[in-house]
């Protein structure tokens, strides 16, 4: 039996584990969960899984939620102490870091510091402090799995091959819902046309960072710090049907890449069950049936994002997490309806522009360039106005 | 230093592997190799790669090459007794088998009974033994390493893998030069039409066998012996562009795909040198610039010869063996002009379908099942008539 944590359990990444977890109640045994607030949803997941402890990021929330558990024997905790404390539960094996956003990077490096196994889902860790992150889990030799299809596909195919005989990886993108849009209708974008991602049913940010390509920006600099690779080895290849999730070009010209329907329980079943696979109970790639593969290259003056994330993974220091966090504000403001659609890269592109690098050597650097982003973010978003 | 040999130097596999050999003096060294019969080529081979000993099937052309190259210290054998001496000389690590046909088979034998690590572009040695070659191979814990390009595909896909996460494999095919052709227009296929292989540069036969579609059905033979899989989990998958050159689905439904420009040498780079690979100064794959990859079903009715070997691949017995004879005298019959493209596969369906099955547990049964199908191949030949 497998003792699991799932930080972020209402999420997409969350109820896709809580799914597969579900079919092999014999195997795996959710002992601690984390969510922001709570509802119905939660309560439900809550019922269903009988975790030993629970916490909420939000005290208000984990109050609400005390008494409507009452009944259960059901630990709640809150606020972030709350989250670390469910991230490092003494008996949990597996730790499946699926909060959204830089949310997560406490609670995730919280888990590696008491050596747990962890899954990474959420790709803001890596991105906003990778170096120490990688540092953290290498003293201890502690384990981070990939879940991101990209990278679990990268992943999957390095097994049983030499880190020297890489030449470069592949991470490819669907494009998103807006791959042929012009530049000049980027203003009109819709928040429901930017939201309806072609492959993959996805939470909103992640939907609309995949409609800017600013998910592939933050992927390769997550893939840096995951399979330590130079920006040069690090390629974008666009691939409208998301099909062939990513590949690895090795030194010998060989290419092995990783398939399968858009589906994330099959990089959620890996990590549960790494280094073994099981049988899942989902239709096979047909790939007759599907007829054709296509592929193109990135268009990076169409998708000005993915050029600032580049520029950005060569320089590293603070500058990934001002990235990220310019972003985060940017999608937040375009999700309300504060800027367009094509605000959101004036916003990132300012931000990053406006920032003086620093070493990113201890939480401390990352934490306090993520807090300047989102003040200097915030200020773009307000000079710019109303959409 | 490893030391090699080559069985079948100045073929396409030869010739290829010779390449890969040349480029890396300091690594590789050719103890010994073999040929049919004695011209330039080989002469010219000799004097680049100063082998320790070379063998020629034919006794004739051995004395004339013993002439042609007396003054340089290369010992020359002759006879099926001289090619199986080199297969096993004492200081081979590596065998590479690429001799074409079921003459490949005893020589391949010897090698792997002797202890040598055998590299297999022959794919008749399995084919028509591959039961007792398995366990001659496991008695002694040789490996063998494929080097069809299929089968590479698939046992690099597999490193890192466990054999029982196999859900089933899939061997690509091109289709041939004679995809698209209807079954009426087959009578008038000209020999050169058949040899016109849309994509990989071959000798002549297995050039016919990809447009019969026999090359695959002969490797579905032999990956079940080279893979230890049953004929259910082993599918075919038409692919024109011949860039995915096989692919695993595995039992959590992740599909594991190997592909590359088409070039021999990276499979017999990888042979050489397993298990690493090695940096060759090959253009990379760029599926920008390919644009599309198709695939589609295999058409068993256009393609009958594919539909035999699935039986045959199902019963087993001697029938591997007769339906590899029976091709190899319609293929020459063909090539000699003597039938019609059309007409290989009612050679190879009646051959396969006047035999009666026996066990193939010697190599005296499975070579008695080659000498009765290639007599009973010849009668039918003949009953056909000129084409």
């Amino acid at each position: 039996m497998k003792h699991i944590v799932i930080l972020g359990a209402t999420g997409s990444i969350g109820t896709n584990t809580l799914d597969i977890i579900n079919r092999f109640p014999d195997r795996f045994q959710v002992l601690g969960l984390t969510a922001k607030s709570s509802d119905d949803k939660l309560e439900k997941i809550i019922r269903c899984v009988k975790p030993a402890v629970v916490a909420l990021s939000d005290p208000k929330a984990a109050a609400a939620l005390k008494r409507r558990i009452a009944s259960l024997n059901v630990e709640v905790l809150s606020g972030e102490e709350g989250v670390k404390q469910v991230a490092c539960l003494p008996e949990a094996e597996l730790v499946i870091s699926a909060i959204v956003g830089a949310a997560g990077l406490l609670p995730t490096l919280s888990a590696i510091k008491s050596g747990k196994t962890v899954a990474l889902a959420n790709k803001e860790p890596m991105v906003m402090a990778g170096e120490i992150i990688q540092r953290e889990a290498k003293k201890r030799a502690v384990p981070i799995l990939p879940i991101d299809s990209e990278h679990s596909a990268i992943f999957q195919v390095l097994n049983g091959e030499r880190h020297g005989d890489i030449k470069r990886i592949v991470l490819t993108a669907s494009g998103g819902p807006l791959l042929k849009l012009s530049k000049a209708m980027k203003q009109k974008v819709t928040k429901k046309e930017a939201l309806a991602h072609p492959n993959w049913k996805m939470g909103p940010k992640i939907s609309i960072d995949s409609a800017t390509l600013m998910n592939k920006g933050l992927e390769i600099i997550e893939a840096k710090w995951l399979f330590d690779l130079p920006p040069g080895k690090i390629d974008v290849l666009i691939h409208p049907q998301s099909i062939i999730h990513s590949m690895v070009e090795f030194i010998d010209r060989s290419v092995i890449a990783q398939m399968g329907l858009p589906d994330m329980r099959v990089p959620i079943s890996y990590v549960l069950n790494y280094p073994e696979r099981t049988a899942l109970p989902l239709p096979s790639l047909d790939l007759a049936a599907l007829g054709t593969l296509s592929f193109e290259a990135p268009d990076f003056e169409r998708f000005p994002l993915l050029t600032v994330a580049y520029e950005v993974l060569k320089e590293g220091l603070t500058l990934p997490s001002v990235l990220n966090a310019a972003n985060e504000v940017a999608v937040s403001a375009f999700l309300e309806e504060r800027i367009c659609f094509g605000d959101i890269e004036r916003v990132v592109r300012q931000t990053v522009d406006a920032h003086l690098p620093q070493k990113a050597e201890t939480i401390e650097d990352v934490m306090a360039a993520d807090a300047w982003a989102r003040t200097e973010g915030a200020q773009v978003v307000q000079q710019i106005g109303s959409c």
